[in-house]
């Protein structure tokens, strides 16, 4: 059996995944990101580690590392990423040298995309968006049946203008990811109950039991991406919006509020399905996998 | 010498063109639109009186017929055209009926966007967006080398929300067409200086001479245009954004706000030229004459 280990370089975690040939999630190891880690040592390091350890059980073909921000494929480069706060960051070639393994490259989004494109809950769909919710967010922009990412620059619906009231990583006020982030979330639920330490999971298991500030929050996060899929619907006009990352785990809780909205505020626009992905939060592990398992297939 | 007519249905005129197959345009002809004409039974008495009429001096080989909204192009169906008030309307047919005639059907902008890509402004970009600005605005979206319209309801740019202040003929507020459309600028100069029947040509002339009014009013309409292209080189990433329609004839004094604002607004974002169309308010009608040069070459 071979396997490969996915790698996914988030703004809170680096997750690394044990995958089998199947796309079966052996073993899973989680590290906190390190902070403002410019230059790459220290995550190189951390995922060395993570390598290393499943490297003791199995033998390991290939690794699959996902980063987010904007990046140059071809060349395995980071050209910016403001929650890791990395600038031309040739991160792929750090990692390969440091491994000595074959590195697979590709942007957190997409990666998740190429799963619930190949077999998930964007599977059949010529026109489709996959917007995974975690520490930041971008979308993967499936177009005319495949992942459209002009040069790696498209996507970043995080930054776009939703008129919230937030202020930004990116230096912007009322961008996506300031108010639906599972940051922002976190962030906005702490500031206004006093609390510390919420995660999102508790937020909207708070929403289900009805606290009204988590309603209150929710509320805010649930409507800014329900405006951020209106633009995205009045330009691009998927078949199918498909919802990943940790927040995708909410279910119904964040799909129903966002669906209403649209519902009563569509008017010439065709309307989409809203998913939550296949996958769930594993989606970028699998896409991760998959894409390594692709460099095995091309003995590179 | 083989002859065309290229129709394009706008919300204020019809407009026909009478072109040869090198693409020069060697007659126009417009025609008030029929207001409110849903049955679609007027717009085809008046575009046969344009073919009539160049009929009588050339030979026509086919008509291409353009029009705005949404619609779909393999049954030449409009499927919704607020400003003509049109709902699911067989338009092509209908005028090929009435003309016996082969007629070409695309997207007035889409179609515009034609004759940028293949010998335009757009030239050579493997990702860009036409953008018409007339009675309505809309964008043709080139993504990697191909016009993308996800089955005819993508570009609709004019009704995404840039914080604008007007009501749109869409149902919404805060709509780009409503600020920035020719007919969102004719009305605010107007309602703010008490004058009729002042054109944006005038308007912009007005506003390289210093009035207040008009200074006022262009601004309102340059920054809502480029907070729509902040959004859209958020989500697409175009190496260029190419404006048409009767504004684009404004030229730098169009372009200059809009780079202005977008110098100081974009971060991350990859910078996009800003360009005049080439082929000016005339890259409808090529266009237009080069599908319907595509059709007789087809021999249909």
């Amino acid at each position: 059996m071979n396997y490969v280990v996915a790698v996914d370089v988030g703004g809170t975690d680096i997750k690394g995944a044990l995958v089998d040939s199947d796309f079966n999630v052996i073993a899973t190891k989680n590290i906190r990101t390190p902070k403002a880690d410019t230059t790459g040592v220290e995550t190189v390091r951390a995922i060395k580690a993570i390598v290393t350890e499943f490297a003791q059980h199995q033998t390991i073909a290939a690794v699959g590392l996902v980063v987010p921000g904007t990046l140059d494929e071809p060349t395995g480069t980071s050209r910016w990423a403001g929650n890791l706060q990395w600038n031309n960051l040739p991160i792929r070639n750090l990692l390969a040298e440091a491994i000595n393994m074959p590195v697979a490259f590709s942007h957190d989004v997409r990666t998740a995309a190429v799963a619930e494109m190949r077999s998930g809950a964007a599977k059949d769909a010529q026109n489709a968006i996959f917007i995974p919710v975690g520490t930041g967010i971008a979308a993967a922009l499936i177009i005319d049946g495949e992942i459209r990412s002009a040069e790696g620059f498209a996507g970043e619906i995080g930054h776009v203008d939703v008129r919230g009231k937030y202020s930004c990583v990116c230096g912007k006020t009322g961008c996506l990811e300031a108010a639906s982030s599972t940051l922002a979330i976190s962030k906005a639920y702490e500031s206004q109950s006093g609390k510390t330490g919420v995660t999102t999971e508790e937020i909207y298991k708070l929403v289900v039991a009805g606290d009204p500030i988590a309603i209150h929050v929710w509320n805010d996060a649930t409507s800014a991406m329900a405006r951020a899929c209106e633009v995205l619907i009045t330009i691009l006009a998927p078949e199918v919006i498909v919802f990943g990352g940790g927040l995708s785990n909410a279910g119904e809780t964040f799909l129903k509020p966002i669906r209403e909205y649209l519902d009563s505020s569509l008017t010439f626009q065709r309307k989409p399905r809203l998913e939550i992905a296949h996958y769930k939060s594993q989606a970028g592990a699998i896409g991760c996998a998959m894409l390594a398992f692709d460099l095995v297939k091309a003995g590179k």
